[in-house]
């Protein structure tokens, strides 16, 4: 029975993996990787089989059957499998069925946590999530349900939408009726954690204009006290 | 001019530190160091001169103004000045503050993410934060104000109360008057990231007893969704 070792690999370029997780690497015998893990990864576990398997969110099912198969084959096969997650696993990243089908069939499982989206914008750009005073909350959230239903948030101080690229315009929409004044600052970040991540700065009324800019961009929108700049 | 580099240790243990901050650690010319990050990180910046300034949170005002100072004295001296956190640089790491204090004296600043500590806690016991269908949100959240009050929290489908440790009671009540069912699942986890991590298992209702056992230990409280098992 093999142990599958599920890594967060950080949401942006190879550095931001965890040194723990590039220590499982370098012991991989086969590596299921994510779409939105850096391939510069490999070159740290070279003697290890790497299997791509390009999905990631909520689109495609088949595909999410289709890994939890070669899963439970390779783990039959194989001591160290390792699966690797852009960000963080144990947020938005399908953790709990992977899991659930790993361990169902007594395989050993082990988790190693990873930079998510949300940590790697607000460093690159220097804006902290929480501030002080008026900052003591920050919420993740998925603007796009599994019934495709958007959400307008919890109202933390903070908000960061994940997987919101496409749909900015009906995600304003929704941030309004949910009460959110249509001047509250929100940034629009994309590839956060790469080299060429790219921001703009908006406000709920105005956020539909960002689509553009982002097109095509792993993106995530941060709305009130964690998008303002610092002094 | 010197860069200030900010650099999120991980909450836990040291190899939770990411590649891109052990990088900079090793071109550090001094470490400005959180009592929260593992010392044995000494290990890989041995070049460096270490100060220690053990305090993390809301509590020494005072120690806060002498970082700030410190932290200008020390770029005004120096090439790479390090400050080293526990956890996330970007989640109550009074990062704002000490990023607005660098930045007005003319200096260079980078931010370096980190594991924040609901992560960690989630990779350890292996419970995703968020899930499919019933945890579509996730807010981290502290249980303490500035004045000393606590919050129930935004109603995410998981809140993590970090700095909760000392008043479970206290957010007990609070969660319950913030509309919590009483017996929605709680999970509280100390230490996490690092070998020793200990985890008990409560409700919202039964929450006041878990105090014991965490006592003295840095611990977040994660409710709801989150806080569940995976089959």
């Amino acid at each position: 029975m093999g142990t599958v070792v599920f890594i967060g690999a950080g949401a942006g370029a190879a550095d931001l993996i965890t040194v723990r997780g590039l220590r499982w690497l370098q012991r991989a015998d086969v590596v299921l990787a994510d779409a939105l893990a850096d391939p510069a990864l490999r070159e740290h576990a070279p003697q290890a089989r790497w299997i791509d398997v390009g999905k990631r969110g909520f689109c495609h099912a088949t595909a999410q059957a289709d890994i939890d198969a070669m899963l439970l084959q390779l783990a039959s096969q194989h001591a160290v499998v390792v699966r690797l997650k852009g960000g963080d696993p144990s947020v938005f990243g399908r953790l709990e069925e992977e899991l659930a089908v790993v361990r169902g069939a007594g395989h050993t499982t082990e988790v190693v946590p990873g930079i998510t989206a949300a940590l790697a914008a607000a460093a690159d750009l220097q804006r902290p999530l929480t501030r002080r005073g008026r900052g003591r909350s920050v919420a993740l959230t998925t603007a796009m349900t599994r019934e495709g239903d958007l959400s307008g948030g919890c109202h933390a101080d903070t908000e960061v939408f994940y997987m919101a690229g496409k749909q900015l315009p009906a995600l304003a929409e929704r941030l309004l009726e949910a009460g959110w004044h249509p001047d509250t600052p929100v940034l629009a970040v994309s590839r956060a954690g790469w080299p060429d991540v790219r921001y703009s700065q908006h406000t709920v009324r105005m956020l539909a204009s960002a689509s553009d800019q982002h097109s095509g961009r792993p993106t995530v929108v941060i709305v009130g006290a964690g998008a303002t700049p610092v002094a």
